[in-house]
């Protein structure tokens, strides 16, 4: 299969999953609307919901970043076959859950104490589904560049030791936030908030602008 | 209409149907919200919802193979018409309603006992929207097959009787997972998420890379 | 702006809407699940729900067949600009609110009785949109008849006045359908389905692939 | 990484976006559902939840009309960097929020007084909203200006001055809507919906069939 099309999809799933992070925001609607039950809407009220706020802009950063990398990782191939397009879609499915660890840390942030207690147990799972997408990334970028000679790969890869050591640091990253989330579920959720950050800065290489113009320049005179 | 477009919208419905999932994990969210009404969340309170994952799972999967074997018809043709279209979105019906039966298996798997429980109710469902699916799928691939000429085939399909085969394999899984599922919920769910490891590897026919590449390099020679 | 692009931005919003309309079962399971507050779940209780299922093959059918007209209408022209981008924004306006009064349909069908029963609002509300969007359609389509060599038509619409009578045969449906679901909220909603079925067959001039071929074959040879 | 690309995540994102307004119609119909507890569903109970199909209609062409500007605003480069992409990260998780403060609009419009009444909070928080979109357009904007040659701009933008003084009125209309929406809400939306008008006539330079038609012909010719 062309590898375009199974960003498409893949493409949608992140669409999809980034907006569905907004229901968590919804239901601070829902539980205002209904009157005599709750107290009326002031800006005190809306304020007092901070942590699905936080957790709403945490993860819109880590799928959109997400996103970039997933397209970083499969523009190096031409082409999938099956056995990457199941690593796929096990990677997916585990970014198509993240709205609900969201969910957890958005309802349980404040109720935080000793080890055990709600938000600690949330930020923990939180944690935990990041390790299981860390993995699914490793897995299929292991594949992809075991096999870039089969999907036609667009260039080979230089640097496997370093972009590994970077993707290392950042699972390292999601490993230490879970084990915070022990003690300060608050402190992981900022931990996990600038993981996200630190992959939009860095990343898989060769992607930059002119790395591309060096490579159509390349292509354009017979070179590989 | 070019069958590109066609995939398209197909791709899109698949993206949101597979995302929509995530969705019964919310309302486990939901549930643990409701402070004074449910027990605090623990991670023992979190396992207990496993009926929830596993459906999941099962589901996710599923519709991504499902995405994949839609794919691999629709790659055959480079046309379609009116019939094709009609009957890919009664196809579409069965799979946008697949988190439906999901949620009720997720809600009452842990309710078992004798034929007629709400987990066998829920996991009869699940398999009857399953053979409803298979029926679509088989009616889409048999239009196909018929019209191959019409419809611009890429590849004169060879192997139809093994294929057949195959699908009446898979379809026979579902009638009989839905059998079982009167008596053994939890069973019917496994044979159900086997079913879609059994399509990630069975599949329709001339879809590797290897013959990709064949028929590029006859198409190249001017060879049909 | 290239239509191709403002297709793809349609085809995603139909994509959705479509996808939306499993909502209205999702809530089927959210009510068997308030373990106590219901009954338990058993197939009769399943299909104790019809006007849901009934009310979603008919929106599906609905906003498929809209989807496949609404593409055969923008496969006319090459381009499109301000107005017809703005038109079609209000068309997906009422396309998107498909699945409220489908939601109001499902809940409230077999609650009929006289003229202003609750089967009859809702019944009334759902042929209300069904109008709006015909509306819309029509607009659209005057607006691109009109401008035909502006936006780059692929062909001269060679029978608008029979087209028009389509379109005004399937408006004048659904006003019917409106106005019977005063009296018969059931009989109202077959129509509806029945006019989703009559759109299937019976569409604008010129989709065929036969055609489609004879278009390309006089642009190979020159001639216009 | 090529700006079709962005485009194409972007357009999923508005599409699924400015489909989740209508789960705050369908929430209209789950609390006409419940029997017993509220009234039966009549054309005037219907007809009580004005604000929720206002908001949905501002909120409808709102997001339409950005995700037009959107694609103006990219369809000036043919490349985008890291620092665009992190950007339009930013401005998408504005555009996802949108439904959110929707939703408070529609819940409580009805119950405005004094300021710091349920109402004008709902349309403050509409409002602040709106003004973080505005800074998310303009900084997009701003950095695409700036770097026209090296994201490979399509043509020279000629009139930066004129552009900056719309977005500016604009955002100026926001920053106005939202000082009115503390004393007077309902004027507030609608301010904001006039404002959907506003960029429907008024936007980003070159756009219309007529420059692009010129651009392709000196594109031709040769000249840049």
């Amino acid at each position: 299969m062309d590898s375009r099309r199974a960003e498409s999809f893949s493409d949608g799933v992140f669409a999809v999953a980034i907006t569905v992070l907004v229901f968590n925001l919804l239901s601070i609607a829902d539980q205002t609307s209904t009157a005599g039950r709750h107290p009326a809407l002031t800006a005190a009220y809306l304020g007092h919901f901070w942590p699905a706020y936080l957790a709403y802009v945490v993860s819109f950063l880590t799928i959109g970043i997400m996103w970039l990398n997933h397209h970083t990782m499969f523009s190096q191939v031409t082409k999938v076959d099956r056995p990457v397009l199941v690593l796929n879609l096990l990677l997916l499915m585990g970014i198509v859950a993240i709205p609900f660890p969201t969910a957890l840390v958005a309802d349980h942030l404040t109720a935080h104490g000793a080890i055990g207690s709600p938000a600690s147990v949330a930020a923990v799972t939180y944690g935990l589904v990041m390790i299981v997408i860390s993995i699914g990334y490793a897995s299929v970028w292991i594949y992809l560049a075991a096999h870039q000679q089969a999907l036609g790969a667009r260039r080979r890869v230089h640097r496997p030791r370093l972009s590994t050591f970077r993707f290392t640091f950042g699972n390292a990253g999601y490993v230490a936030g879970t084990l915070i989330a022990l003690v300060s579920p608050v402190t992981a959720l900022i931990i996990f908030g600038l993981l996200a950050v630190y992959y939009m800065i860095e990343h898989l290489p060769s992607e930059s602008i002119e790395s591309d113009a060096a490579v159509e320049a390349s292509e354009a005179t017979g070179q590989s």
